[in-house]
């Protein structure tokens, strides 16, 4: 049986000693695909740290603009062979080649690696902090280790752990990678990492500064994110996987940033619901469905008054997810999560409006769904309501009064985002003043009128949050440069001699235009 | 029996069915001090939760300039009340009542709430992030819950829970602040206490902002750090209790920054040894002993070449040691903990060349303690040696070639400082090239020719550094804005109506000089 190569110290090699192999399967088929992978031994993981190691030494003494080049080949690369990554991941992960991959999504992860390009270029990311009367200077700088990425199902490319956000940020703040492809889709990670070498042969890096292995064991898994050679681990996927690998890393105080759940609430108060029903119903199936609602942001839970309105209002909803086709999810687990989420939902009372059932035809597909419970219910299980369905599937929760829709914000669990749709003209601000600090606290993006799927690459996002939907309330996984400063460490300099500073602390603003902390005063001037 | 009064909901009472009580003990003399302290129950704890919890909503309500007002309030009073506090905390530290107490130290913490105070004025701490195209904005805010803060029995004002540098931090980010008395200085931290409400008093801020406990079981403790209604714990102290709180509050993902111990290696090249002997000897002895050595960034490890210079240099170190005498310790603990450390070290190989006893006398004292150790030797238990001593005891390490010297480096853990001394004129320049990006990595603040206790309160300051050094390398618990950022979550603003923006976010700037990064660019200005 011929094995897939693994991405080791910049080559790509056999497998030593594999613990096991797998093949990937097409969700629009449930047919296997014919290419076998390997699951690697921990001896392979060690490989690959001992050589990233290595790498960690080197790169420091590549500039910034080294390392913005190799981003910058890499969107170029990964837009000429745009057309075959597309069809890759469609065939790993049913995902629609247009528009989702080939123009979406691609787009999406080139803008990043650009944008991450710049802001390695532009260096104002890693906050050089000047106190010139005390000769004391600081920056945030590498954390002297690989950083481990496990990227999620959902997002091929975007969120991919050869070339997605996490990717992107931990190189650009000069960091070597140690990628985990996503077992969902390994052809297409591996043509990403392919994409990487060919970056790192052109632009002349050290080889080892991106490795890639498609598998390995849970257990190896943690071991890793626990290793002493390792600089943090950035992870994209479930609680349970998630809150694993924290235990791990938090033991031994490894830095790790996990993405792990989030229901994404969403509030249609009175007014907006009396106002423009129909166009928000049209907003709430839209965001619900797209991607198959394998968005991290997909509302999840819908909070509305149980009245007149609300009844004609869930009518149209529910025509909407029960008139149009789903989509395809991932795979064979994607359907078995959900399944199980709805029956414990069913259990604690929630109300199955539509859907609920697998969908007839060839690949991986589930009804669009609509659940619903009282907020008198919601309140009994506010833990077992709140759990997330990762597909095609909505909870809405019917409030009786306004007491208990504030009582049902102040039982959420943290989440990545909070959504208040609200009568244009004001008729809901008071409700609004009432619910929006409670949600404030809850939630790391706050929305206004508007869903909270698409998450626009920008330095003002926060895709992070409380836990349980990340591990740390202040950081965010997108939008550059705020995504870089998880990979990095405070390094203060006291006293040091000017030529042994680095070029960002020095007198001389090193690009020019580069925004420094200069006693108390951001600036793009050298020093006095 | 009369028990001291706990600080509980913004009122002196009673405590309610304490577990057990305590007294404080003179270092001086050895003598227990007269006032009787409760150690609070879980319900009293509780008490303080739910009182910070309301007091979190009422918080949001207040300006910062109130919040300024407030810390600026506390910094007047803490000078007013200088003296009785000064003889407070000598009574119960040891620590001179001039300079360190009544000069020094109450500088440093009316210096830290006045730049706090002017933080919180300033605003830009919060890094307001705009993206006016997109509209979505984004800023750090409170996290919703109050900071539950241990303080070490080191500084009993510029570390205090109730004073000093986290309460400052907390405070002037927007959070209530739950403080733990350290148990060595309660006496101390209630005449703190009561300068915060008298400070809460004048300036109108919700009572329950500062609540103060003198102490609690450890298992109390744990379900504190652990409890879904706080925001953070911040902690000060010895590395076996922080790890326990650490564990507890990861396991629920609730932020928790520690700072836990430290070596502070300091490296003395040759070239330096050659130069300038006599007054490095001087500087390391200073430095050891500053503070009975009972300092977080005191030299625990002084790594030097082991020849004829160096045994010359021993020889004028030795000598510094042994004919000064030792200064008190802040208890029999301290002592307990010397004692212990030393016995781990001998037994690994390291020789007492002075010290090693207890200082006759009335008060806890330990003679000035110097050992030395081979770099061989040192390599064979590069973990076990690495021991805090906290007080003034230092370990040599005499290395015999430069590969040895980087391999000892290698192996060092994660440290708060890292300190070379080099030969001034370059000498030393290719042994300091390989060592220092070494070190560079282990430890937060890397200083040239000078000692690292000293631990300057300006914005470019780290008082952090790797595990297990601190909890989180991209941290610092000094220096002022940085340190507020700990207590933050990331607020996002996506698409939220004007009028419903935080000041900060809005289209004018709120106090016309606070410093935005607005589409990518760090300006005081208004949007356009």
């Amino acid at each position: 049986m011929i094995l897939q190569p693994v991405l080791v110290d910049g080559v790509w090699r056999q497998p030593a000693r594999p613990c096991g192999t797998f093949q990937a399967v097409n969700p629009a088929t449930k047919k296997t695909l014919p290419d076998v992978y390997p699951i690697s031994s921990f001896e392979e993981v060690e490989a690959c740290l001992k050589a990233a190691h290595e790498a960690v030494d080197k790169l420091d003494s590549f500039s910034p603009d080294s390392i913005a080049q190799f981003l910058a080949v890499c969107a170029d690369l990964l837009e000429s062979r745009g057309q075959a990554l597309a069809e890759a991941a469609h065939a790993e992960t049913g995902l629609p080649v247009e528009p989702r991959l080939r123009t979406t999504e691609l787009l999406r992860t080139t803008d990043q690696l650009r944008q991450a390009a710049a802001a390695c270029r532009d260096r104002s990311w890693c906050r050089a902090t000047l106190d010139i009367t005390k000769n004391i200077r600081s920056k945030h700088g590498p954390l002297g280790g690989p950083v481990v990425i496990f990227g999620p199902n959902n997002f091929p490319f975007a969120f991919n752990s050869a070339a997605g956000g996490d990717f992107a940020a931990a190189i650009a703040s000069g960091n070597p990678v140690i990628a985990k492809a996503n077992p969902g889709h390994p052809g297409t990670t591996k043509l990403l990492a392919e994409v990487a070498l060919d970056g790192l042969k052109e632009t002349g890096l050290p080889r080892a500064t991106v490795q890639m292995l498609y598998h390995f064991s849970p257990e190896d898994g943690l071991k890793l994110a626990a290793h002493p050679l390792i600089g943090a681990t950035a992870f994209t996927g479930s609680r349970t996987a998630g809150l694993r690998l924290k235990a791990a890393a938090d033991r031994v105080g490894k830095p790790i940033y996990l993405e792990m759940s989030s229901l994404n609430p969403v509030f249609v108060l009175p007014g907006a619901m009396a106002e423009r029903k129909e166009q928000i119903a049209q907003e709430i199936f839209a965001s619900c469905t797209i991607g198959t609602g394998q968005f991290c942001t997909k509302p999840g839970l819908v909070i509305l008054k149980g009245d007149d309105q609300s009844e004609s209002f869930l009518g149209i909803v529910e025509n909407l997810f029960e008139t149009n086709p789903p989509g395809l999810l991932v795979g064979r687990q994607a359907m078995d999560t959900i399944q199980a989420a709805l029956k414990k939902m069913t259990r604690l009372g929630a109300l199955i409006l539509t859907g609920g059932r697998e969908f007839p035809g060839p690949g991986y597909s589930f009804a669009n769904t609509l659940l619903c419970v009282s907020g008198q219910q919601f309140l009994k299980h506010p833990q077992g309501l709140q759990v997330e369905a990762f597909g095609n599937v909505s909870l809405f929760v019917l409030f009786s009064h306004d007491a208990q829709l504030a009582e049902i914000a102040g039982q959420l669990d943290g989440n990545l985002t909070g959504t208040i749709y609200s009568q244009s003209r004001g008729h809901d601000d008071p409700l609004y003043e009432r619910i929006a600090p409670i949600l404030r606290r809850k939630v790391g993006r706050l929305l206004n009128d508007k869903m909270p799927t698409g998450v626009v690459v920008t330095a003002a996002m926060n895709h992070g949050g409380p836990f349980p939907a990340t591990g740390h309330p202040g950081f965010t996984s997108v939008g550059i440069p705020a995504s870089l400063l998880r990979f990095t460490a405070l390094h203060c300099y006291d006293n040091v001699r000017p030529g042994r500073l680095p070029e960002e602390l020095r007198d001389k603003n090193p690009t020019g235009s580069m925004w420094r902390l200069i006693n108390g005063e951001w600036t793009q001037r050298d020093v006095a």
